[in-house]
């Protein structure tokens, strides 16, 4: 009798909750209890700017986006792959969830190329190239729960800072086209919500058809736009589902509980 | 027809590369070169200082070691498990060496415990309990290089500052039980010099009887004692020779080349 492989769940850290000591520490317990293959990605939060402003080196901005120059790089190792991700795993430990932190250059995980200059020179971002699923399977298959900060290599020494959502979905698109894959992003509000400002709105699922209603709608507008749109892509890629919602659900979207976060399918 | 297990090399970097870019570049190509299976190790050298006094974060001092403070410790992981273990894998990965960067919270790979408040409280450092000799094994085996920092945590979610000769020392015993193990300790120096002032008077082999002597005669003093100390200590556990050299000999020494580096045998 065969089994069907049992699923794993891509899970995106929010940057709220990053930025919370107690909030994170509750949210990586949820994680930690429950059970199955995982793999948590999560960026900075706000803590490289807190550094870049204490140590003065001014952060470039252009249209809202952060320019990495070589100091700010090197701001993003220090938190990204240092501080949070080893705070991350320590409390995972202690909570029996045995995590390994990665940066894309650790075992080759994750290959990228320097973004190309165009308009903008964006600096030392990278843009993924490949993923290593083989060792991230092996990972899994020990039992480890990988997981990976926002920053990669290119294979010729150089680090580069990939923006963590991009991270999470390459990392479950590479990895659903072998096994089934569900991809969950964590934010600030419990989901995609009809009316922004009632919590109790939540729009639970959408598929291609309701979401093209949603955006003539103008129910799904702004910021909401691009996360719904890289969600899409990923499904289309072959990723299973891929939910929208509040860290302090993480439990119950693990566990397919109803009536938690926005999930995004065929 | 058995075969003999390939031994393990354990390779602590010198400080003083660490502190120099070009120096390291130069040393880990060099490791990258050799054949067989290695794990690497290393501190910080002066980047924690040099941030600590950036960020106006006073080091205490008590007889010549450091206290680690909360502060301290998060300047340790940003500095050891961020900036200077990404730096060392993406470099190894860039001269074909597959390197994992770990910390003891990863994979549970070094627990530690707060050392306990005695005459001096030395804050958040940790002396090793256990390693975990199962990870190790099975990242060698699978052809990856692990790159140790000298940061380990109690299994609590506590990180913890644990000295990096240490780390390579207890790495290289626990490693020793069941395979044959060389530990390498690289410095600014050729290895133990019969006249510190004359760099052709190198002392090639001490064995303990030799040891004894050359402390009698004065030849081996001051901080030399417990680097050997240390050596010694660890072949009594197990670790089949202790070799100390300066980085730019690695791959002499990693190639069994006589005639460089100061080789410490039972």
């Amino acid at each position: 009798m065969s089994k069907d492989l049992e699923k794993i769940y891509v899970i995106k850290i929010g940057g709220n909750v990053i930025n919370d000591p107690e909030k994170l520490a509750a949210f990586l317990a949820k994680v930690a209890s429950t059970k199955g293959r995982k793999i948590v990605v999560h960026g900075g939060g706000k803590l490289v700017n807190q550094l870049a402003d204490k140590l003065g080196i001014v952060q470039q901005m252009v249209n809202g986006r952060r320019i990495t120059d070589t100091e700010t790089l090197e701001l993003t190792a220090m938190i990204y792959a240092g501080l949070i991700n080893k705070k991350i795993v320590a409390t995972l430990q202690a909570n029996g969830c045995n995590a390994i932190g990665l940066s894309g250059a650790d075992g080759n995980s994750i290959l990228a190329q320097k973004r190309p200059v165009g308009e903008i020179d964006f600096g030392w971002v990278g843009d993924v190239k490949e993923i290593n699923t083989l060792l991230i399977n092996q990972l899994l298959s020990a039992g480890i729960t990988p997981v990976f900060c926002s920053i990669t290599h290119n294979a010729q020494g150089q680090l580069l800072n990939t923006n963590a959502d991009t991270i999470a979905s390459t990392v479950a698109t590479a990895l659903a086209a072998t096994q089934p894959v569900r991809l969950v992003y964590c934010f600030e509000k419990k989901g995609v919500l009809a009316d922004i400002n009632d919590d109790n709105s939540l729009i639970t699922s959408i598929n291609p058809e309701k979401y093209t209603q949603l955006l003539a709608d103008g129910i799904v507008a702004d910021g909401m736009i691009p996360k719904l749109e890289n969600a899409f892509a990923a499904i289309a890629k072959g990723v299973q589902a891929v939910t929208i919602c509040n860290d302090n659900d993480i439990v119950e979207i693990l566990e397919n509980a109803p009536d938690y976060g926005t999930t995004l399918t065929k």
